[in-house]
């Protein structure tokens, strides 16, 4: 994609995930000067904000920070108590209902944080990579959750009062199975080994193979005809 | 007020200043049982937060948490940051623009902590004591800005997608003066003496009496012919 407004800042939530990573890759083609954000939320495991570290300084960032926020005290989710994750489930029992892994009102905060952010920057354009196809599920992935989120940050900040530009919610990944967003990212030159998204890794860090995410994942990289770098480099 | 659904659980967001700790009795007399939150987010002082305590104490909540988050880093603003708080304006000078204390995005942030909690209590009511009279100023404080995050809200967690209650975002200040905002907490039994307003208290705690936030509330006690119980508390 050719860059139209070069260097215009944007902040782009980093997870350190395939779908993050391959978002922050998207804003940078679309021309602007990326801030990612991460966020110290009490995972279980800190693979993930290693992968987000890793994943900023390969495709590059203006500024990468990580806000620590408690959401552990709030309870309620595999991803931050003790709950056992599902395994070796299929598609369309991955599909069904809310899935345990679901963090209470996880994606407002984080877009919150990003809003918050965006207006010291004087910046206009949010990016998030959430996915409404295969994490169906979730309540804060779905298109007309972000619609609302965007109506409210714009009578949220001074450029509401003040009638600035517009802000918007870039959302470059809501409509497309995880073969599209692989095949976008590795266009983009994403390194997909340097990313994290399983939900209950071993010791050293190596995916599980077998929760939604890493089954999610693996299953598109076979689609492509090719092999998780990921799994390559864990020698699993 | 006469209890219509007697202790139905509602998160109140409890800064201990005079507005929310009158936000909170009027939780209690809408008959709620008030989970009251607070946030420790690098306020220059910590008065507030011994108030909040305080508060909470006094008219009584189930539980009383204060979530740690850290907006200093994102800066911009006279009560996170080293900018001076204006003295001794009047209230046209008050109404003018955007305040220097105003802190990016807070509003948003608190009320996305709100509804982490509400959801994970099963609550669908939540109280802010945003008011839109004397702080005309602050985008989020504005009734268009509570009906967005109130409809966002209602997409952003279980509630919205399995079809319970519809959750509210109660802003029982947000039209009041200030004069009617402490009738109606004296008449519901607050101790403002307990409260505490002001942007840059004495080494003690001793409000400074010439912020914005002293001004409005020594101004309202006059008119109501009394004097503000901290002025008292603090010989000042």
């Amino acid at each position: 994609m050719t860059p139209n407004t070069p260097d215009k800042p944007a902040v782009v939530l980093l997870s350190g995930g395939l779908d993050s990573a391959t978002t922050l890759a998207i804003a940078r083609a679309d021309g602007c000067a990326p801030y990612a954000l991460s966020f110290d939320y009490g995972q279980r495991h800190r693979f993930e904000l290693e992968a987000a570290r890793a994943v900023a300084a390969h495709l590059g960032v203006v500024e990468h920070r990580t806000a620590a926020i408690d959401l552990r005290a709030f309870g309620g989710s595999a991803l931050t108590a003790d709950i056992d994750v599902p395994k070796d489930r299929d598609e369309s029992q991955m599909s069904a209902g809310i899935p345990v892994t679901y963090v209470p009102a996880r994606n407002t905060i984080f877009l919150a944080y990003a809003l918050a952010w965006a207006e010291v920057l004087g910046s206009v354009d949010i990016y998030i990579g959430v996915n409404a196809v295969d994490y169906s599920g979730y309540p804060d992935c779905r298109p007309a959750f972000i619609e609302a989120f965007e109506a409210m940050a714009n009578l949220a900040t001074r450029a509401g009062v003040e009638g600035a530009a517009r802000l918007t919610v870039h959302t470059p990944l809501i409509d497309l199975p995880k073969i599209d967003i692989i095949r976008r990212g590795l266009d983009l030159g994403v390194d997909y080994g340097l990313t994290h998204s399983c939900y209950d890794p071993a010791d050293d860090g190596a995916p599980c193979t077998r929760c939604d995410s890493c089954r999610l994942r693996i299953a598109a990289f076979d689609k492509l005809g090719t092999t998780d770098p990921l799994l390559i480099k864990h020698h699993v």
